[in-house]
């Protein structure tokens, strides 16, 4: 299985850079804080992050008491970034591909991944290592596309009216798990879609226990300030779980 | 809170009567088995229906061993028919809203419940209701629409081609909860929405632990059979969850 490194390439690489300093994102506005809100006291924890890209969430771990935290990337420039931007005795960044994280040392309190697990192909094997790289009752948090988004297969995502107001989000071959092309900075990007309750029962099957599922969406107030990101009322952008080692 | 009894309805019950007995509906094909594939052995268990309407599951139950099956449903004339045809000395039948349960003698092994629960306003409460009638690990296992279904308000279901073939679901307002009005067989039935996330953390707020979804599509077999159910794969009927009691 070819691991994908798509964040090596310049276009890709700019293109993202961009999207994630930008602060009225939808990964700024909803998707991090659901996911801040899902994390424990991080107080004297081990955490590891998966796909810690540019390193800013490590830095905020450190910074909320984090004992260490092991940032594994595939992309060697995102890491590069990494610890020019986001260094700290407490953090250490790995290049390895989410598949390999067997071989790390263990246990970890926190494993943590935010917008990354939809890259990776084979999504029990993951789980099959994160849980054995947990300690008993350690917790893994991670953000990934909203199913009805991963899904997308080519074509328009939106059903709009004459004024170009956003009616329908488009929903195509939901049920079907498997790799989906999505022209994202660069014309190919492979992502892998998986339903709802293959993410849920692949968890269970491997030992975890539910805690929490979120499907951020805009505030009122957000709804007021940045009326584009409205669109998210019709359909989510983002699924978050909370999941606790059995 | 007033409860809905659209069943009693003339029209309705007609309706539903047909598409019930029609054994190619998406309900016989695919949510019956995946209920009964979520259920646990039943002999000797002590058993809640809720909103057994014409009984044809309570005495399924019986024929697979349970002690007894309490079949609750808020229409009178589907209990007739109930005690009519599917009569046995271990199923009682009784007339009550699902809301109004906490009254009933409990404990009960499982409580079941096929597609009645998105008629029910106030879910939170049904759970807790459900969790205080359930012994200690009993389960509780419950089809319903799926939430890419019961967000429905109106306008198509479909985008279709040239030629009729559906291409996109039309997807709207998955993300607020409450009710919806359908024409279904009569102008309005209400409906509840809740999405993926109310659902599953009301249930683990109440004290269960998931253990499994489905969202049941037509194995390759069905889809040469019965093409018109094709549909499935791009948006699932149905949502079905096993949760027991913490």
């Amino acid at each position: 299985m070819a691991k994908q490194n798509i964040f090596d390439y310049e276009t890709f690489f700019n293109g993202y850079r961009k999207l994630r300093e930008n602060p009225w994102s939808a990964n700024e506005l909803f998707e991090k804080p659901a996911l801040f809100s899902l994390l424990p006291g991080l107080e004297g924890k081990k955490i590891l992050d998966l796909g810690c890209g540019f390193g800013d969430h490590c830095t905020e771990y450190v910074r909320r008491g984090a004992a260490s935290v092991t940032g594994i990337d595939i992309s060697e420039r995102m890491l590069d970034a990494a610890r020019r931007e986001n260094a700290d005795p407490r953090i250490t960044y790995i290049r390895m591909p989410m598949e390999d994280i067997g071989g790390l040392g263990g246990p970890f309190d926190l494993a943590v991944s935010s917008l990354a697990i939809h890259y990776v192909e084979d999504f029990r094997s993951l789980v099959k290592n994160v849980h054995g790289l947990l300690a008993a009752g350690g917790l893994f948090v991670f953000s990934q596309e909203h199913p009805m988004n991963s899904c997308f297969n080519g074509g328009e995502r939106w059903t709009k009216d004459g004024n170009g107001v956003k009616l329908f989000a488009n929903i195509a071959l939901y049920s079907v798990d498997g790799e989906r092309e999505s022209g994202w900075f660069v014309d190919r990007v492979k992502k892998y879609h998986r339903t709802f309750s293959t993410i849920i029962n692949t968890l269970i099957e491997e030992g975890f226990a539910i805690e929490r599922i979120a499907e951020p969406v805009p505030t009122e107030e957000q709804m007021r300030l940045y009326p584009s990101h409205a669109d998210l009322m019709h359909r989510p952008d983002f699924l978050l779980v909370r999941a606790k080692k059995d």
